[in-house]
């Protein structure tokens, strides 16, 4: 396939992405877009222009501050309309003869601001990565037994905050809380010491279902839209003084940051891969067949204060020993009712080496280790005015698909 | 006060409650409502009569499928408003002459279904009451150390799905779910057979703060619109199994239950009382002023298949040691924001009496001590078919303000 836009060979944004987002364009209005290289197409305009007619819409579901309404169409609409957006970017198409609707509908990047591309009524996060929770359970746990007795038998999840998930580019002030030093007999009280990213990703649903209802896992997918990078941050010290016995709380609710642009399963469909091997066997209602991990490279990036980029660990998505579907199989199985929207987080995404590590808290273990920057200093944690950068991109058979950034500055506690 | 509306003097829906409601009327329409006695009041038919024109509203607020615009406007709005309406209500009033209007806006309860009264975007569950955390932590863990080291500096509290809130009288579905009998080897899979409610109240908000803010115990109730019956169901096997390290999740997220009527804090502005001495002192933003309890008597109704109501707990707002002030100071004190319609509920409210205890498990402690029914029956858990009802009131003076009730039938797993 050939784009009549022409975009950098290593750009996430091929003709094979056709990613969406929701967009305040240069005159103020907002509006449903995708993107190929750096030209961002508002697709509002475009169903203006008559080029959505032959899907028999109600109405512009792209004129819209959120893609929650586009979404929830299905799959059934939401593919083919896809389809039909790729087909009109191909070279010789109509679109591609039509200037002018070109220049009422294609913008330059830095032009346009990037909003929230789903309003997220729910959001849950999952602990899905076996290598994360050995580390965590190695730290804070038994190193002999590292693993919990439940986590190889259940998709381990949490509810988190919906309120305060942010876009990409929104700086987040350091949070105050509670901590506890390990040798003090009471806790203290100020900005967390301990301000740690996690590396994830998180996927969208696109249906509201019963309460009472239940999703298989070979059904699961048809209920998931699409994935965007998921920057969980946490605080450690706020974390460990209060996550008994009911879990995190104001360690991690004080904002999460995703990419904007919602990259669809179908997608991401050619960089299926199998998962690991899962022993012992899992329950029936967590069994699955076909390739249901995917292979996406994953980057998180320091920028201090002063500039230069510092990757500082390098995973995949891959590695995640719970697949999306088992994790939306089992948070259904007890009849809980998904919505438009939702947001599923993977959590931390951790490999088998060391520079795989998916959060500071394992990369530095606990603080112990310092990584070092390029610009000769340490962290033992995020310090103010950092920024951290997760990357996300597919590859195979010269196509490249990807998610972009998530990017977000901490400033100094208010 | 005397309103032009009878009603039974040992009712909940005095001339000095006026809560808020949303009900779907006899000609199918939905509309915000009151309540005096057993007469339900179409808010936005009073609108369309101008009833409220002096408020200069730019529209029927009153006209909608649930309170959260209403609610957003603030308590500068909605306090004149429902003194307004108790005024309207008052004997000798404009209204109690204006027949045609009262042809138009007056219903009575059977004629009308109650709905859920906002839309919740989030949902947060707390863990204030120390006799409960004493008793589950003598369950659970260590008799001699039954309260956790953080329980007495920080409101425990946790995220919880906003998604699977309902209003009374929905039925539930027996959840089904992973469990891990105490001596086996590995878990088991099958509807949870130790279904339990919880007593609980929840506290809703009325505003959007920005990411970053906090809200100080003083400012705190003025972000509380009013308070509802929470029933926050739980599969105690499930939770069991599943809860560590990261909380309930499949334990609770099938399904919480909630009275209709939310209760404004002006309406319980007459039965406030001291909280416990909270020893040791708490964090400075945690430190609050004036009686921030509440004197809400409560019980829990067992109803099994066959009929009879039978109360197996008897308890009271008044007992618990973290009150809401100190609950929404400590959610912001990290720059957690709100939104208009959350939900805050208290945790299970029990006394220091057995029979106040306000949930199964304590009851029955672990199902050791059955419960008898007045059919000769027992239960140590919730049994299929069975009906739970939670009440709450406050009485003083001679003046009664309440909540109705909460119920909620279990049905057996799909």
């Amino acid at each position: 396939m050939k784009s009549f836009i022409s975009y950098d060979t290593n750009s996430d944004f091929s003709i094979y992405n056709i990613p969406f987002g929701v967009a305040i364009l240069a005159d103020d209005s907002v509006a449903c877009v995708t993107r190929i290289g750096h030209t961002v197409i508002d697709l509002a305009t475009l169903f203006d222009q008559g080029y959505f007619d032959k899907f028999d819409l109600e109405e512009n579901v792209f004129e819209a501050f959120t893609l929650n309404e586009f979404i929830s169409l299905g799959k059934e609409v939401t593919v083919p309309i896809r389809e039909h957006i790729q087909s009109l970017l191909l070279e010789g198409s109509e679109l591609s003869k039509d200037e002018e609707t070109q220049k009422l509908a294609f913008h330059t990047l830095p032009n346009v601001s990037m909003q929230m591309p789903v309003h997220v009524p729910n959001y849950t996060d999952f602990y899905s990565s076996i290598e994360h929770a050995t580390n965590v359970g190695k730290m804070f746990r038994d190193p002999e037994n590292a693993l919990l007795p439940n986590w190889k038998h259940i998709p381990v999840g949490y509810h988190g905050r919906a309120s305060s998930i942010v876009v990409s580019g929104t700086p987040i002030h350091r949070p105050k809380g509670q901590s506890k030093p390990k040798d003090a007999d009471s806790p203290i009280f100020g900005p967390s010491l301990r301000l740690d990213f996690e590396l994830e990703m998180g996927f969208i649903t696109n249906s509201y279902t019963e309460l009472g209802e239940t999703i298989s896992t070979a059904e699961a997918e048809d209920h998931i839209f699409g994935m965007v990078l998921f920057n969980d941050w946490s605080a450690r010290d706020i974390q460990q003084w209060e996550y008994v016995p009911l879990g995190p709380f104001l360690a991690k609710n004080f904002g999460s940051s995703i990419s904007p642009w919602v990259v669809t399963l179908e997608a991401l469909n050619p960089f299926r891969v199998e998962g690991p091997v899962q022993d012992p066997e899992v329950f029936s209602y967590l069994q699955y067949e076909g390739k249901k991990n995917f292979d996406i490279n994953l980057q998180t990036i320091l920028v201090p204060e002063e500039g230069g980029e510092n990757v500082i660990c390098t995973s995949n998505f891959k590695y995640m020993y719970w697949n999306m579907a088992q994790q939306l199989a089992h948070h259904t199985i007890n009849g809980c009712n998904l919505e438009v929207g939702d947001m599923y987080a993977s959590g931390t995404i951790s490999g088998k080496s060391e520079d795989s590590y998916g959060s500071m808290l394992e990369l530095t273990w606990g603080g112990t280790k310092p990584l070092k920057l390029s610009n000769g200093q340490e962290r033992k944690f995020i310090e103010d005015n950092d920024t951290i950068i997760m990357r996300g991109w597919c590859e195979k058979d010269g196509i490249r698909v990807g998610f972009g950034e998530v990017s977000g500055k901490i400033l100094p506690a208010k």
